[in-house]
């Protein structure tokens, strides 16, 4: 059965890549662009994918947001966590229906989103955010994303402790994570999984010489390079540009 | 409450990072190495994590084995598909609980693993594979994983369509994609995922040809290379060897 | 002896990474920048090193410029050449003093200036342009990096032919390598070396097929990708952006 | 004038890429593959370049030997310095004819062959070693190159100071580059370049703070990444595995 556009949900206006939208269907409301304004009523009983002209008669598309669009649209006040990295954290999280997670810092709630959207629905998120503005703002964009109900923001700070115990995974995207990782240990199941995302190398030395310390196994660290390609016949190449450093994704597992 | 290891249970033994073996706990059993052998049946009742010593008095770990783990010890008579681009493909398709999936080819079924994880409970997995061989490893690597109920396997050539519509997402990895692509198309519901994952740029540059064709907007083609590091402090450097390309990731999107 | 800075000589004049200029020295001249002037006459008779403060009392260092130097700040209309893929054209050239070597496109004469540096004093570099425009300013540069009398510029089409013979090595950068095999095959002596530079694949793969017909062996294309690593203690990490992508290097040699 | 095998040169005898063998071409000698012999005598009076049959029948090329050549098939006991890192520094460096360099260590001799071939026949190479045994394999592998009379080698410990004064550059590939940075700022004119190849970030880290206090300007870090690709069309792909990691080069100038 076709997914319908309905009142009151998101939509990814779609021009070309680098000009996408995310923006919610209201009636009565229309979204300007500099290709002219799109009347968001007549999108309202659509199929997502639908194509429709602007004022300008400019043709958008009607996507139905992924993911993926959530983390990249995220509203925030810190640096982005990309999806290749937030894809990676994942795998090695082990994150799936069920998963107990925590989590820290919330930040703007990237992470946080992913991984609720990935533990539904019997799964839940504790995510650890020392500073109120930020809370505020994951609260936001959780609620915006449709996942608020699985997860937990605390505002504590995660280096005096975790209050959680049996977890499945705790994930760390904060300045000091050796800091945090004894009291990851005490929070972790047997063979609980410990991811941490730090941009230098100074931090991924100590944290994992803390890990050592504390009884994990299975320590790696790995960083990760996307590239884009033109594929164009007879302009294929990889793009000029690139994100040469996000940071350095260390993964290790709890011996008991 | 903390996770005891079960009869019939699969463990991860761990020994160091490239020495790990993906095996059943029964009872009665013993399990080789040239370190020694471990009685499973100690195994049984401990928590996962357990630290074990072998009849050589080394130590090893019983892990929780991870999807990471599954897909990595695949039982497989194809190329590995490494779980960097697992992840990646499972962002880009936007695959979570209750994702309605096709999939093509199946091969050793570790792709089909991995998605099957995620859309559980209440999400399906239909894959497409000529060669009846495969099926059957398919099967048994996915009856390991305990996915097998969220998967139907068919013994089809997708090239000649596919049954599905409504899908959310098509993934595609075999020989030529772009012969899928007017077939995904009309699989996939409105505003519907195809990735496809390629080795070679001829491959790239015809399935982005078909998907233009064919209706599909926001394509690109994205490589990952995923590099170890050392983190040992004063030895701390990239690994020395690294696998230099894997495959080509390409996305796009249904539009109407 | 100390090397003393002269009237008319160029120095690069140094202030940060990403603020140096490379000028001439002359009596009477003052270089104005956004950090203050610097006096260009207090330079003469100093050594090079030497450290100067402008009139706002931010010091520079007035350095003596490389090869390396002439060749990022190169006048130019073109895409500029890295001094990363030039060092490796180089160094499959085999281009040393005394080499014989035909290039082509003399573009703003980038890569004639690295060539011309290295075969000096006996060798000689031929370079073919056919746009008159880039040959006036390749003479500019080449003026400027003291390097002119090696090098004689030719303004005619390489792909309706070389006109030497017995050369060492010869150096493509230009749309349509291909097109230029079988003339370069005539240019060589036996054994000789063929390298193109191109941004696109396609272009790679006419390339590569026009040496093996054309009897070269040994053929082998890489890219080599450079990325710059900031190493304060507390903050190492690689940069942030790079380039990802400035072309591929085919390499051949003449079987005869 | 086509270049004719003489008796006594050295050739590069190539069946495919992996299969090269560097040999001095000898009266009376054959060479043995396992492909069948080769007679040598049958090249002297050819041409560089000649296909010459195997005893059994096979095709070889008799290439006229590259300093790439020289530096990949050198006798060793080190790990190899590849191509791309020499090429790098010397482009790092500016070594070209007339160049004054110092070098350490000398090792088997990768580096000081390639420095002496660019700084022929005016320039000069000191390298210091501390390890008797390398200076002779070193010595072997400088006469085999040809490059000998533009090489000192000195059996004396770097770390302990440099005789040398006004040099054009100082390149280190050692253990602790950090305790020469002092005696290279001596050793060095006035904008005169230190360049420096390290494994690992804790000794670019030392070697980039022992930089900033003895008074170098301009320092910078790169890591390069080669990748080979395979260009038949249809199959065009990157190679599947790749050195992920050889070393840092550090580079940095002398302010007075």
């Amino acid at each position: 059965m076709p997914q319908r556009i309905h009142e009151g949900e998101d939509i990814l206006l779609y021009l070309d890549r680098k000009r996408t939208y995310l923006i919610k269907v209201e009636e009565g409301k229309s979204f300007h662009t500099h290709k002219g304004f799109i009347q968001l009523d007549e999108l309202i009983g659509k199929d997502y994918g639908t194509r429709i002209a602007s004022s300008a008669n400019v043709e958008f598309v009607a996507l139905k947001p992924t993911l993926r669009d959530y983390v990249l649209k995220i509203r925030r006040r810190t640096q982005i966590t990309y999806p290749k990295d937030i894809a990676l954290i994942l795998m090695f999280s082990n994150a799936g229906p069920g998963s107990q997670i925590v989590e820290s810092g919330t930040g703007a709630g990237a992470l946080t989103t992913a991984i609720a959207y990935h533990i539904r629905p019997t799964g839940h998120v504790y995510t650890y955010e020392i500073r109120p503005e930020f809370i505020e703002l994951a609260e936001k964009n959780l609620e915006r994303a449709g996942v608020s109900e699985y997860v937990t923001i605390k505002n504590k700070d995660v280096t005096e402790g975790i209050d959680e115990t049996e977890m499945d995974a705790v994930l760390l995207d904060l300045a000091t994570p050796w800091l945090v990782i004894p009291h990851a240990y005490k929070a972790l199941g047997g063979s609980g999984l410990l991811v941490s995302f730090s941009p230098t190398i100074d931090q991924v030395q100590k944290t994992a010489e803390a890990l050592k310390e504390s009884g994990f196994v299975d320590i790696q660290t790995i960083e990760c390079l996307m590239r884009g390609m033109q594929t164009e016949r007879g302009k294929t190449r990889p793009q000029t540009l690139m994100t040469a450093h996000t940071g350095y994704i260390t993964h290790a597992r709890k011996a008991l």
